[in-house]
């Protein structure tokens, strides 16, 4: 009766842990910290219980808890003892007894509308949740939990919405495919990244557009592929003239561009130079990657077919996103494949990532397929070619020392220095110092490229534009002068 | 007045599609099929638009269209023309003439619950869909759009999610971190394909546990690396003895286990051979990926702390994914990161697919921080502790001619067969002729393993276990006799 009493931790009867899960961490703790060495007894459960107050289950629970861990071990007919295991074991320091350190808190959360006038933002409150919230609830209704399990078949995606989706491509995009071509994606940018490591080896030629789309370039470098840089003027990417054939080690294994309507320039690429495109790629066995990421927003005629359209040779992959035409968090892209990709990118899908969240494709299926999806490119259409309309009326106004090249439509405008030796990234700076965003057109350039600034006009009404305008111009004015 | 009419289309006041885009599309299609050959001449948008019984705007349009894209040119004071552009382009035949063709549908949506006794499947009927969506109408009721904007500077995910995730680990899984080492990933097969993508070099060596996960080993050898299959005994994965130094080219880039429940075998790593499993990894300079994957999951006692929470030399790399805890088509996995690799890990993570869907990860910060997570954590370990008790002794009573490893707990019960000599695979593939998915153990093994088979009893109620194990029980006798 006169062993000490053995009290290896505080209980708390007011915390939410159970005193079972107390003990068993006092004692985890104490072993690890070597406060109990290796091969020393423990009380019996019955002693120990009585020590601490609790019932003698709670105690069997706690050793049988460490038992199984394998801190603790016992010896036939003489009792429970810290495992032999354990001597000699240099780095059982303790590493997480400090259970009072507080961790570290998370700032408040700030979620960003984007800062004027950055390129490429929807405004999204014109998009009209309350309605894509009814058309959640009656998908879920439908399938019931059905949308909640695992469906390995559907590793590229739900195929009611990727029928909807073939219909909307064959109507307003001129893209005709069958719904199993179309693999559904966490946004564009998940695309090209597939697309690249599915295509490209260490070393293959990527021809890209010069000034370009930065992100894919940096898709296509992830694979090990070389880029070379394709000169842009006012129809988009240069072809080059189909009278030389290539020597084999200036093959190019892909071609990427945006002939809707050029990132960041906004150039159309008239028909003539598709079809010389097309005969390229089919003459030197290319792939040709269409990143057709705006082009809905055509303002004053319907929209552009699409380069895939026209392609009678199978090579051209057709990229694009719902970031732009509904809302960037949604992360829900597609990409038309050619059939014989179709079973390699799903394989490689599946193990990159396997498929995407299914409640949100559902939905999306509804809103194409219940015409939601047309009616509201109509609407922000509208919207966005009047504040096209407000931006370059204010660009004008204010005489921003920029031109800005004719484009259909879109969501961002480019305007090039009228003193074409001026910097446009220190330009970008002093802007960003005051609060606005317009990246150098530099930024998107290989190689030396005439100056400027890229604008967003689509996700600020005509006040703000307004006003940023009237701020742009002073900032340029002192920057010029 | 003897013009004969010209009819390039017929067009049709019922269609949703415009009489100005439909007439755009038939002369485009007739020049694409060369019915209208290169350099001939257009009727005026006059008499086109009295042949045609519209209004002159609808043709003006319409050549307006085609005049941007290239198909037509004007020539000063002669009219329209198809593009002298377009001559001799042999490959501008009709692509996408025949638009009768139906598009071929999609089969009807059949979205499939998991067939008995599919491994690894939560029962997604006990989540708590209704509260999950009131608590989504809380977030976006609270954030109003601001959840709706891409941003980009929570590419590793919602701030407040990994706050509350950080909270969790280190309450019920003994992982000490900060939040902003917690990535946010579409899953914990996304976290394992950009650890390798991340870690490894073509050639590196990856020791896995033979047999074991085998998605996960998908995901290295696409980085090229090499693998090297570690034994597994009812202790878990075998760690080699300290004794020999490694040689340079035997050098073991990374270590992939599952210490709390081995898979498939469920085996349980003591703290003996994780802390020998921790010194081997600090001693070579390996890094492990816990892969933590349902040891939630646990029934007669709390969970296991982590191998993480051990580790003092930040060797470890935790990876968990919400698609056992909650329901698999959410797709939010996550890893916690040791702090030097957080910023590589985001921008490969930015080239990749950048952030995840939004609304998701606030709901589920919102679900974690209520308690809501935890309340059903526990609702499912008493129903799956039941199940699993029914799986038991039910295979018991209909004396299933297998043994059955000790698990503590988890989603899956291994057996292996009583007569080694028997071949799983035909018993798998007999099983599945039965409707009944139970998956060989040799699949996971790539060495010879013993033969036995994996069965999932969580998605399953109590009459479809002991209705299936009566099923298995005669495949089993046919097949073994």
């Amino acid at each position: 009766m006169g062993r000490r009493p053995f009290l290896p931790v505080t209980l708390d009867r007011e915390k939410a842990t159970s005193l079972q899960a107390q003990l068993a961490m006092g004692l985890r703790q104490r072993i690890q910290a070597g406060a109990l060495a290796a091969g020393s007894q423990l009380p019996s459960s019955r002693e120990l219980a009585r020590d601490l107050g609790v019932s003698r289950n709670t105690v069997v629970a706690a050793y049988d808890q460490l038992l199984g861990e394998g801190y603790l071990e016992t010896r036939l007919r003489s009792g429970i003892f810290v495992s032999e295991s354990l001597r000699d074991r240099g780095s059982l320091r303790p590493v997480a007894l400090d259970r009072n350190k507080k961790l570290r808190a998370a700032p408040p959360e700030r979620l960003q509308a984007p800062q004027p006038l950055r390129p490429s933002q929807p405004d999204v409150g014109l998009f009209p949740l309350a309605l894509w919230n009814r058309l959640r609830n009656r998908v879920l209704k439908r399938h019931g939990s059905g949308l909640l399990h695992y469906q390995s078949k559907f590793v590229l995606g739900l195929a009611p919405l990727r029928q909807a989706l073939a219909e909307y491509l064959l109507e307003s995009r001129g893209v005709r495919c069958d719904w199993n071509q179309i693999a559904i994606t966490g946004g564009s940018q998940h695309a090209l990244y597939l697309l690249a490591t599915l295509l490209l080896q260490p070393g293959d030629t990527v021809a890209v557009e010069d000034p370009g789309y930065v992100a894919a370039r940096q898709a296509f470098l992830r694979s090990g592929a070389k880029l070379r840089a394709m000169p842009v003027d006012d129809q988009g990417l240069v072809v080059p003239s189909p009278g030389k054939s290539p020597r084999a080690a200036d093959q190019v294994k892909l071609i990427y561009t945006t002939p809707s309507r050029h990132f960041p320039t906004g150039a159309t690429m008239p028909v003539a130079r598709r079809m010389a495109l097309l005969e390229t790629a089919a003459r030197d066995g290319s792939w040709v990657i269409e990143d057709d990421y705006d082009s809905e927003f055509r303002y004053a005629q319907t929209p552009l077919p699409s380069l895939h359209g026209l392609d009678s040779h199978r090579r051209v992959i057709y990229v694009a996103s719902m970031s732009k035409v509904l809302f960037p968090s949604l992360r829900i892209g597609y990409v038309v494949l050619p059939p014989e990709l179709i079973e390699p990118f799903a394989e490689l899908r599946a193990t990159v990532d396997d498929h995407g969240p299914l409640i949100d494709q559902a939905t999306l299926g509804e809103f194409v397929a219940s015409g939601e999806f047309y009616r509201h490119i109509r609407r922000c259409r509208k919207v966005y070619a009047s504040r096209l309309e407000t931006f370059l009326e204010s660009a004008d106004e204010e005489q921003l020392p920029l031109t800005f090249p004719f484009t259909d439509g879109g969501m961002n405008q480019a305007g090039f220095f009228v003193d074409s030796t001026l910097n446009d990234l220190a330009a970008e700076q002093r802007l960003e110092q005051a609060g606005i965003t317009a990246p150098a057109l530099s930024r998107f350039a290989m190689r030396a490229t005439r100056p400027g600034l890229l604008f967003g006009f689509t996700a600020f009404i005509g006040t703000t534009l307004r006003s940023t305008i009237r701020r742009i111009a002073s900032v340029l004015r002192s920057t010029c002068e």
